[in-house]
């Protein structure tokens, strides 16, 4: 089989870095080429280097066009605009794309939209294997078990982090919010404190740690009478989001165009 | 829509008694006949006095036929050839039979098979919602990981129970075996110590903690690379098996004979 | 050895029952008496009758002094106002006074501590062995460790609850805060939500999961640079605060007059 | 106050480079040596590169003597053997030695014991704070808690481990040996599987699970009546080891000769 030849945008950021990475430690994928903005300092570098890795041959360039040369897709977690920009040139080129920048406007996610009548694009705000399948799992429980089974959702991230609850806890209560047939923003119980009354049947609960150095840490759990369900994840470290670009890159060369998410990368869509 | 009208077999053992408050905390479902052995001290005594309620005027008979009189179905917590006999008379009488009795040899298991050509069974090693829907879960989570995500799976039960691992933990590494499409005796590894080795690829581990006055605790464990996803039950107690009988039993009504399991109550059968 | 003799105010309350229940289950402890307020409908009763035990031939009275007649001391879990007026009495007589009550005011804490100057007086708003020794155990592992430990307190409790965090969580916070001599009001972060910002070294984040019939979890999480101490507790029934005034009233006797704690009771004060 | 002057024995190892990214990323510590056996690739390298850092003007040596000259102290993860030879070094030229090398025999135990006579050695199986305090609070907790709160020990690590229990699963159990007085090795329950029959009061029982990349995971259960005690610690990356060194020896620093742990220098021996 024929190797999968990959380009990374936003080669010099974190995320960028550990794409290379990824792709360096897997078997039949190789990077072609590695992109950044104009005026960034990792422009010209080798790719490898900026990844802590020996030299790859591939210099960072702001030439997208000159980037895509030769390659079968794109592995992106920019910001929207960015991605945007990306996904025309990829589409134009006839190259897949795989997207991790999150925060896209509804007009954004329209315009996405519109872009993947003429590639495939795959995007998910957590490309981690273990979270999407967790919510696949979250939905179906949800979906099983009735109100009497209260869902709690609850999360440790890093002392650093600055906003709760995290983007995938909401992505776990939206999976749960689907099983149930209700909609998230009615149902979500965020930040419980003081004289709150007993709690309501079908309220969707939020609950945020933060400390230390935690990557990730999720819990989805149904509380129902005298026993409870307990759905939950952890993230050793960021170079499984990596992977999990990777796997969609695997999963989306050849495919017709059209916006995929995770779940279709993972046969998790039936469920 | 009519009442739910049931007999419960082995009505002065534990399970029965429960089976009993079960019935009477529901809406819907009266307890219309009560079964015990010849010999049984319970015999002729009140069976809501036994399970510690008022007064129901259902007095606990040794004879099955009378008691299953204008009765729906039977619940039966009892031994396999106590079901086995029960279930027969059932067939005979025209009621379906939820049986929680475990142990059954193969020839068993043979017979019961061909008294469900007669009427609809239920049977099930452990017939609480949330661990048939973890199961359920884990099956579908371990034919979506590859071999890259270790199973293990960890228990803990009170300081009386004398077996390890619990048949709740052995049920969950089916359903890990059959998601994988492999033969849990043949992966199975249980009581790891001493010098072991480094782990097996395809691997499914088991460890039992034992302490206390814990009901039952459980968790499944994929251990990928940087990740895990989490997969557990907590229950509170007994009574969670009870209302998990009463749920088939409602299933059941009307349903064509058969032989069912609770993942075809709880319409998990397409995980 | 002599045996323990006590009364029990309160006999027909929830908490009641459950001391009454476990002087009954406890060797070398006997129920000599009980009380309750003038116009309940338990007064004249059997006391193990009304606590699901055959009769022990204790009446219900609402005369405290006829009730303490021979006891050696009192278990109190009824409300401030109540053990206030009981703890008088038991002075009077002679008896040592184990009191659960919560919600004193800081006036009725300095009269409390007025009688103490009388008699053994036991006060704590958990008389769980587990939750002492854990606040105890908290409070050196916040005086071990410095700031770059990040200290989280979670619990969960069944759905009926209506106030968040929980007192538990609440006396963990100040045995934390006590161990790193800061006080809790100044660094408490209750109910985390929205853009929160980076976290403040120092600070002590609460919060509180809702559901089920859970009757109380509780984890202290300290977060340090890639580690984490957790420190938690699991309550299976309600006994266990029955249990833990039995050994509080158990260690009062013969004990000079004074204020004490579950931890004077439990030898925890060196910690 | 004067920098903390540092000697990295066995610098090309995995912990000897983690040692050398500690030093670098603390305040007021200095590396100013670098050891490795004869014939080790590392030897002539600068010690900074060879730990993935900018060039430190530290040549990897294998003449300890000169290695030490200037320096304070010495930080060893290597051997017994190794570790012994440089004790003794160490001693002759008045540096304290910090000793994280594991699998001494009881005559290397009794060497190193006379080497204390003449310099202050730090000597333990786990550097890190967190599992040193976790056990310190383990201890307390057990000579607390009677043997009607059954003691469970169960840790997680990677696939790749190669024995069972784990190094610090022992020393928790130890710990939890001593808090009640007893012998570990006559209490230890490992490996429970099959007929085990009802647990022994005063068993201290150890569970095993391996799978993925865990660095370390431990959890001391501590199960009672209807309640449980849970201390437990998880270890995110080894760099904690590393740290922990730093801090034994930032205290060993002047200190008089002896043979010090982890709990001397964390003050946790009057637990």
């Amino acid at each position: 089989m024929a190797d999968l030849r990959l380009v990374v945008v936003g080669a010099g950021g974190r995320m960028g870095r550990a794409l290379i990475r990824a792709i360096e430690e897997a078997d039949g994928v190789t990077l072609t080429g590695a992109v950044e903005r104009p005026g960034s300092p990792a422009l010209g570098r080798d790719a490898g280097v900026l990844a802590g890795l020996p030299a790859l041959g591939v210099p960072v360039l702001d030439e997208p066009q000159a980037a895509f040369e030769g390659a079968d897709g794109v592995l992106d977690f920019t910001s929207p605009e960015s991605s945007l920009l990306h996904a025309a040139l990829a589409a134009e080129a006839g190259l897949f794309h795989v997207i991790g920048s999150t925060g896209f406007s509804a007009e954004e996610e329209a315009a996405l939209a519109a872009l993947a009548a003429r590639t495939a694009l795959v995007k998910s705000g957590n490309m981690s294997l273990g979270v999407n399948l967790l919510a696949a799992l979250v939905k179906r429980a949800a979906a099983t078990l009735g109100e009497d089974f209260d869902i709690e959702i609850v999360e440790m991230h890093h002392r650093m982090k600055v906003d709760a609850p995290s983007g995938t806890a909401l992505l776990l209560g939206k999976a749960a919010a689907a099983g149930r047939g209700v909609d998230l923003d009615e149902r979500a119980v965020r930040g419980r404190d003081g004289i709150t009354g007993a709690r309501h049947a079908g309220d969707i609960g939020f609950a945020a740690l933060r400390g230390g150095t935690v990557v990730g840490d999720h819990d989805v759990i149904f509380a129902g009478p005298a026993e409870r369900l307990m759905l939950g994840h952890r993230a050793e470290d960021r170079m499984i989001f990596a992977r999990g670009a990777l796997r969609a890159a695997a999963w989306a060369q050849g495919k017709p165009p059209g916006l995929y998410s995770m779940a279709d990368v993972l046969g998790l869509t039936d469920f």
